[in-house]
């Protein structure tokens, strides 16, 4: 088995995905608020790329039967239900419903590796879930951290770390890491017994800090609140 | 002062470092190389990105005036008068001469940072000196890793973060680390009692051990070992 973990923001090859399986990562918020969400009995999330479109999917459902979700620039958008902090994403709120959900850089990379054979969300909710279902499907990984507009991101790169020492650890076969999973994994053992410590010294923690979102830091470096997985298939993110 | 490094393969954005001191590193093996070849006295170095090109530039010296060097996968190109071996270009055969030099990721990368204010070759044998440099200039920095045929280096990004290490202890003023400075400056913390292990577990190190050059691997890791800072300036490499 070979992991990588991609830290370019641009496409990965279609090629290079067609056969691993693809671990999405946007801890500082999308994937933590999908696996929160779809935890809580949220039917399904549909990740999508810009507001516009957010707004024209909303109106193909019947009313109270979906639900809008997201940010721009760390705040919720004029309109939608609810923003992008997991804490908002509650069993009273999401239970049964769809969610429309439509962030700066999580949402988006869902569409840039909908090449791969399997695609998962993961984050540090569900990270021991994660890592056994990768163990279990046997195929070489692809790990995408969403970036922080473009840019490489602390949080996401070590849970990608967390992700590979996980895999490393329980995989009885041969794995052969590459040069940026090696660096994830030894980002990961420096920061492994303090996890918010990493999210405070990250551009994207300060500035979720500075817009009043402190708590969402602490929430989203749980580790294994829940066993579920999240998959994305034909443009939509469920449980399984 | 904002220091950057570049995971990226691609290419920065030329007003992103027009303001910018730029540290080239690619220490397996092109600037260890031009660090190694400046100090024992070759007068400059052209770096190419093709062996055509080589060839047709060295048309344009007298014969005995210029030398070829460089690789492709890793071997001395035929007709060519050196590899890309540091050990190789040693006074006897470099003092005084000029350089044309072809590589697989370190010769192109001086091209595509060439709208930097001023771009430097960086190493371990000069790091000493490039903190230095990089601290006197006072400006913001790109560290730009040359990469692996497009993929992130181990060993480049281990440089890149042990200069970030150095100019953090010796500037004075307030330094701003991107996510991606963090993450260099980690894993030179986790390696810097044994260079030649990171050098062991990368990608290219391996490559290299199998083609026969192991010996460079150690040679490579060497700290301090000249005070010159190669420059880079319309396309070509000086000692100042």
């Amino acid at each position: 088995m070979q992991i990588d973990i991609q830290f370019f923001p641009s496409l990965p090859h279609p090629n290079l995905l067609s056969d691993r399986v693809v671990v999405v990562i946007d801890v500082l918020r999308a994937t933590s608020v999908m696996v929160q969400a779809i935890s809580e009995g949220a039917s399904e999330i549909i990740p999508l790329a810009t507001v516009e479109e957010a707004f024209r999917m909303a109106k193909a459902f019947p009313r109270g039967f979906v639900l809008l979700g997201g940010e721009r620039e760390s705040k919720e958008i004029p309109g939608f239900d609810l923003g992008n902090s997991p804490r908002e994403y509650i069993a009273e709120r999401v239970k049964g419903k769809k969610l429309i959900l439509t962030t700066t850089n999580g949402t988006k990379a869902f569409h840039a590796v909908s090449f791969g054979k399997e695609i998962l969300a993961g984050s540090f909710l569900n990270i021991g879930a994660t890592a056994q279902r990768c163990v279990e499907a046997g195929r070489d990984l692809c790990i995408f951290p969403s970036g922080d507009e473009g840019n490489f991101s602390l949080e996401d790169t070590l849970c990608g770390g967390m992700l590979i020492d996980l895999i490393v650890k329980r995989e009885k076969k041969e794995i052969f890491l590459t040069d940026a999973s090696y660096c994830a994994q030894v980002l990961y053992e420096r920061f492994k017994n303090n996890l918010v410590e990493a999210f405070h010294l990250s551009h994207h923690g300060k500035e979720l800090i500075h817009r009043g979102f402190e708590e969402d830091l602490a929430y989203c470096a749980q580790i294994d609140t829940t066993p579920l997985v999240p998959i994305f298939r034909q443009g939509v993110v469920r449980a399984n």
